[in-house]
């Protein structure tokens, strides 16, 4: 009898990985580490073909590592500020199309654009994203956490949130398909990093910013990085000893201001000659990194290192504002021009790095421009799930074929980033009132202030500092065309012009 | 093929819930309806032999329900105030034995003790229960809900936790064995009832007690009470569609003060005649059972109504101070003496109820005495889940017995009350500085500021008002030797009395 049961038991699980899920591998958790506003350059890992100055500042060992064990893209894109990009991360959409085109404020139906003289607000989705349909100014979408809970993931997500305003139902990871939701909630980012102050949570003082959840390390000399990674390994107990496959998106809150010393890092820094803003931001980094290690260390003791994917990335460009940051403004990110909220590739490009075991080549370098709306596809297809049921129509599309065979490209596909914003009181290099499109090496920018247009070929030129749309007016006309047919298409949301009513042309209406 | 396969499933199925669980049923969901501050006689549901006032005062037809359909206790038990009878549920002990003896602040290692004459502070575990060793004034016990989801259960806590101070790993209720955890922390009290209000969550005003994770509710008209039931159902869908069973803690923050209308039943109070304080307190009572009723409803959708367990309890006696309470201090639990605070039955004594389909009779009465720690034992043989691995030496006793036999009694079992600690700055009616022991229909009442007795006999005696301690002098020391048993084998925290720096004698030490 028993071994009957046993027979049927085996016959069973093999036929049901073959004919369930279609494959003969248990399926592979999956861990997204995004981090907050860092910048392409932030790391000692070079994402260029040169090593510059910048990797040489910054220690990160952790994603060199990560680096050296799977693929490092090198034409990694967000959008220029975090909202945009973490909606388009689990919508699957471009910004233009979801209308999230800029940074949600906690407090619900808060427009948080900028008073402007020339222009009056565009109509974006100021509450964010949302999981059910008609809340006001928000973009209903399906998450893909929702999808991988169904299909019998175990989801948990850790730290910033930041999908929709509180009182909406994206503000709550819970409802985005999150099963564990620890310390994600409306705010964009920490009130404090320091257990010692209660990330915040101190009576009378608490902003919409105090971190939730964080209990057990108040009145800890536990800086917020380590707590959210300590939290995280916790979270993922349950799964593993269930041999559940889980999604972790471990999204942290580092390295967004307020600058704050991670006291295991800072002097290091202040010893090497740094100042103590960048020594904060450094020490902020490496905290970070050293988190990265931490669960690369946790996945190889449990034994399950092999059959999961690690995805690494940042949600917007490194912060060049000057201060916060120490240096010259929008110096930051060099060799590329400007930081976040910039459609410059200071403020877009992103250190992005993919673990796939038995699929991704260790130390493979894929060069095709991808985008952060394609995690979407790129993370059903590795889970074996399909996403016939969602409410949207998606404009990301899979990496995984270049995880596979690095030296594939596409230089047909157009990418698209979409700000009709005012994201600072003062404009800025490329920022406020902008939107671009790369497609191959070709850039262009299109200025709604004077509907001027800039272009660069990023090949020769990834500072953007030769701007060629006088001289190649066909590129400018074939691209200007092609962005503004895929914006009519989404209707996406254009700035007023307040002296005439009307909103800002669509770029082919050029003279 | 496929109907060999579906036969191995069918023959797999069911080998394995009679070979692994040792029987052929589907383990039982499990609800734990817990209600705040909620007194005896606070329902329309009579739990006396006589239909009282309060009784007409109060209308809880979900409650009146829910007893047709299953067990009505008439003898429950709980601590007299609210940290006590959580610790002593989640960890099956005695608060004698666990020393969390007080409320616990939010803030950490904050003594809630009022400051006394004559008594210095006895050294109960004032930052409450930790599921991990050695967090300096906390007793450390393995809360069952972890080893209900260790055995595979879907655990969801939702509302009030307080089972120990930020800072503390017990003040996540993630760290107590939740799998999802809503609107839990260090808090005993909501900031507030109204999404109007985001439930306190106001930048600059928000305290410790603004309640957390309902941001979907923000700036809406949904009482917390419609809230928590909200996303309770919503948690409640995963597990249901995976067919796993789940443990559902239903903790309301409701009837707890600060007494706010929930304005669904308000008017109709204040329209049969009663004051502004004691209508809202009607309405937080009745919005409580909309609560319940909404939920038995929602098992009743779902087809898992006849395989769930409900379990309807309140943490300790009606407040009874006054105000805030309308009326006569101490009179609103009537006929017990006093509320909230005190060791006469009006502090301890609970509605409770208990539906098992196919194992409690509908509307059967047990009148055996049971306590809050008997949670512990019971819910882990509803769930046939052994308690192997736990690191406490558990106090309570299984109720299970009486759901299948409700005329078993036992007169031999002793229950212990123990509040060696200063509640209200004024003492009042059996409130601060007091142990209790009740066997049989016999009461003893210990009074550590003079070191007095009072005797009760509770069949003839509900009042608690002949204190019969001199006519049954063997009866005080019988019950008193017994207390001081129990006392000194756990190491109960007392009182030191600030003259002689002694601590207060145990009960066996009169003269």
């Amino acid at each position: 009898m028993m071994k009957f049961i046993i027979f049927c038991l085996v016959f069973l699980l093999s036929a049901t990985s073959t004919f369930a899920f279609g494959q003969s591998k248990k399926r592979p958790n999956i861990i997204v580490f995004l981090v907050d506003d860092m910048g392409w350059q932030d790391s000692s890992e070079p994402f260029w073909t040169e090593i510059t100055s910048l990797n040489r500042k910054y220690h990160t060992p952790n994603m060199e590592r990560l680096a050296k064990e799977g693929a490092k893209f090198t034409n990694a894109y967000a959008n220029p500020v975090c909202t945009p990009t973490r909606v388009s991360m689990l919508s699957g959409m471009t910004a233009a199309h979801h209308g999230v085109t800029n940074w949600t404020s906690p407090a619900p139906n808060n427009n948080t654009d900028a008073l402007d003289k020339q222009f009056g607000a565009a109509s974006w989705n100021y509450n964010g994203m949302s999981p059910v349909p008609n809340i006001p100014h928000t973009f209903h979408a399906t998450p893909f956490p929702k999808i991988l809970k169904d299909a019998g993931y175990f989801t948990v997500h850790v730290g910033k949130a930041h999908w929709g305003s509180a009182g909406t139902p994206g503000a709550n990871p819970y409802n985005m398909g999150f099963m564990v939701n620890i310390s994600g909630h409306a705010a964009g980012h920490p009130q404090n990093y320091l257990g010692q102050e209660n990330y915040g949570n101190l009576p009378g003082k608490a902003s919409w910013q105090a971190v939730p959840d964080l209990e057990e390390y108040y009145g800890r000399d536990t800086f917020l990085t380590e707590a959210l990674t300590l939290e995280a390994i916790k979270a993922l107990e349950q799964p593993i000893k269930e041999g559940k496959p889980f999604y972790l998106n471990m999204a942290h809150y580092a390295v967004h201001v307020p600058l704050q010393a991670d006291k295991r890092f800072y002097q290091k820094y202040i010893d090497t000659g740094l100042g103590e803003s960048e020594a904060m931001y450094a020490s902020l980094l490496e905290g970070m990194d050293k988190s990265l290690g931490d669960l690369m260390d946790y996945l190889q003791e449990k034994g399950i290192a092999d059959n999961t994917i690690v995805i690494f990335m940042s949600d917007n460009g490194g912060l060049s504002l000057s201060p916060p940051r120490g240096g010259s403004p929008h110096s930051q990110n060099s060799p590329l021009r400007a930081g976040k909220g910039s459609v410059y590739e200071g403020g877009i490009r992103e250190p992005m790095l993919v673990k796939w075991p038995g699929v991704a080549k260790a130390g493979s370098v894929v060069n095709q421009y991808v985008m952060i709306e394609d995690f979407f596809p790129s993370i059903l297809e590795m889970a074996s799930v399909p996403s016939t049921e969602i409410v949207q129509s998606i404009d990301g599309k899979s990496f995984v074929p270049y995880l596979k065979n690095p030296n594939l490209s596409d230089s047909t596909r157009a990418l698209i980033w979409h700000s009709p914003n005012k994201w600072t009181t003062d404009d800025g290099p490329g920022i406020n009132y902008k939107s671009a499109i790369r497609k191959g090496d070709w850039k262009l920018i299109y200025n709604m202030r004077d509907t001027s247009f800039e272009l660069y070929n990023l090949k020769n030129d990834i500072q953007e500092s030769h701007n060629l749309a006088v001289h190649y007016s066909d590129k400018v006309k074939e691209l200007g065309q092609l962005l503004s047919d895929k914006l009519r298409k989404w209707r996406a949301p254009m700035p007023i012009n307040k002296t005439s009513g009307q909103p800002v042309p669509m770029p082919d209406r050029y003279d």
